[in-house]
């Protein structure tokens, strides 16, 4: 007997890559430039200089160093590098002590999953979430408990307020957000810490916060992404340079526990055990040595807000409600009938893939990735008119 | 309540890792050249020119898809080459959708251990083992069942009789062998799985095989490794390249279950399903272009075994009694008291860095990780003998 649940999340398909899937498939028979492919979030502008600058100085150099083992935690530089640029961008003291280098934030968070939470407890995720946090969250054993948004796609707080109960053990929050382009706001975050702080105090056990930040520097119009840290100390933050320097196969990313937590020690040595038990023995030690060469760095974001603007604005004048991110890559674009998924499949039917928001835990919405090129959203826009034009937008 | 396992496997120290860190330090105070440092296994010959060429050449084409995401089970020419050096090597039918490309052979032993058994069911492993088998198999929820080696530090296959019941779910071997650099011989294999069918059939479920294979490559004097999936169905191969190019570092490997198992399909399900609960997206994917295109390469394996003859002769010269090894680049040594912990730091006095059996799950041995300079061995064995000395066995 194999343990079902194991069985269930390698037989489920995730939605976004069956969809990314059939785009492939439908690019062979119709041909690449006749696919609208909104689908899968794998960044569109390329790493920028510093990461092959560095990549080839690394490889001029000692092969057996490049590519040794380096300690679980990471290499010291790149922690205190990691600490510092913290540091710099929200003012929190954070310590490279408590900087894990992990394999991107899947592993951060799939560890912290497992280190911060007894089978049985309870992790409260706000709608719409990545749909890989469930994963993580039952393959530690726990609950997750969904919280709906406001109508601004923020958390609802008054709801979470209902749904903390002596079981929650772990809070999930994605800023900027991971499929609505949502970013915290301060005043969110200072109630939120607040809540939890209560929370806390109710029911005499701490509960963590857990910050999925992959999307952190892909911000527009000089908007700030307010750091959880400064606002509750049991915080935990997870992050990636997957899209901000454009590496998303290469697994490579971060978490940090936040320096005014009372049981640090404690909590990053089970974070530490949890990725151990999980075959974890370090992050790839070439990218660790690049990224500690590039650290700061981003990939060129002004590309993604010219296509958020062309899209956000074609899809406007067609007739389609649309909620403006500012940080991400996505578009959550209100789907026109009740039934997302029908929507997606109707969607289709004009070579456009969008991805149905139900497996984020809201109904109503599509998901639309625009890490494409400038020309795929400009020849997108007529396919976009015809549907609306099916459902009386325009 | 934070999880008191993933407390423990944080917080305990491996003492391979101990004592390669007071090395370190060690070396820091009087001098690199005068420690021999023997403690960790980190290859010690550079990878092979292919590996280099390979990165050249992928770094001078499309940044975007050479660190995009590859599907979770890796890139389909990298599974189907995978697949075809397996067949050339042990002519057993291995098919591509079979491997699972991992970061690394932790991963895959973790993620095998998630899926393959339910929590309170037993894994066996055979002394000496790899300490980490414990926090995998504990990890998954399950208890490991030591099984102690004959005379020549083979599994001792009346002992596993003894040993298995109707709780066995797993069967772990590592051949080359990490302590002992013994491999399985065809003759053990073969009752090892006779042994295994036989269980199967009186306690009405399947026990898997897995065999933890990183140094098959790296054996002496015209050795093969014979295939376990040749010798009994329900095989799984967790495969590192870590040793054989070396690239410990980088965490690439891969898993094959065998063609001939009858569940293979669920079972390669559930180990996908155990590997994306643990945060594994798909490994690195730089590294999976590389391996694609260097696949049956191997660092020069002849320095290690220059290093081998020269230890091995030089120690047996002094009075040691050792394990001639085989494969990997592991000598196994008596201890010459009872205690390996109190010789290994008797031989510290020595500036020799010896890492005690214990931990592997046997007393009286040390193990000498020979993944040093020729220059290193030639210059510790005047150390060796001194010690040999203080034990009278010269």
């Amino acid at each position: 007997m194999l343990p079902a649940k194991s069985l269930a999340w390698g037989q489920s398909k995730s939605c976004i890559r069956e969809l990314a899937a059939y785009g492939s498939a439908r690019k062979t028979e119709i041909g690449a430039e006749n696919v609208f492919d909104f689908s899968i979030g794998n960044p569109s502008v390329p790493a920028p200089a510093c990461v092959d600058k560095a990549l080839r100085e690394l490889l001029s150099g000692d092969s057996l160093a490049v590519h040794s083992y380096t300690a679980a935690v990471g290499l010291p530089g790149l922690r205190r590098a990691v600490a510092e640029d913290l540091r710099a961008r929200c003012g929190v003291p954070f310590e490279p002590e408590m900087v894990y280098v992990t394999c991107g934030a899947a592993a951060g968070l799939a560890s912290c999953a497992r280190a911060l939470m007894q089978p049985g407890e309870e992790a409260i995720a706000f709608a719409p979430f990545f749909p890989e946090y469930r994963v993580f969250v039952e393959g530690a054993g726990g609950v997750l408990v969904t919280v709906p948004p406001t109508e601004a796609l923020l958390p609802d707080l008054d709801a979470l307020e209902q749904a903390l109960s002596e079981k929650t053990a772990l809070v999930i929050v994605n800023t900027p957000n991971n499929p609505s382009g949502v970013i915290l706001t301060a005043d969110c975050l200072r109630r939120l810490g607040q809540i939890l702080s209560d929370a806390q105090q109710r029911f005499g056990h701490p509960i963590y916060l857990l910050s999925d930040e992959p999307y952190r520097e892909l911000v527009y119009d000089g908007q700030a992404v307010p750091c959880v840290a400064d606002f509750y100390d049991n915080s935990v933050i997870c992050y990636s340079f997957s899209k901000s320097l454009s590496l998303p196969g290469e697994r490579i990313g971060y978490l940090a526990v936040g320096p005014r937590m009372e049981d640090r020690q404690a909590v990053f040595s089970a974070i530490a055990g949890a990725a151990r038990a999980s075959g974890y023995v370090n992050a790839p030690s070439l990218m660790q040595r690049v990224i500690e060469r590039c650290i700061g760095a981003t990939s060129d974001v002004s590309v993604y807000r010219r296509n958020r603007d062309l899209l956000l604005e074609g899809l406007t004048a067609c007739g389609f409600t649309c909620v403006p991110p500012d940080g991400a890559f996505y578009l959550f674009m209100r789907a026109p009938e009740s039934d997302a998924k029908a929507f997606s499949e109707r969607a289709k039917k004009h070579e456009l893939l969008l991805v149905p928001s139900d497996d984020f835990g809201l109904g109503g919405y599509v998901r639309i990735a625009y890490c494409v090129s400038e020309d795929t959203i400009r020849r997108s826009l007529p396919a976009f008119r015809a549907l609306a034009e099916e459902y009386g937008l325009c």
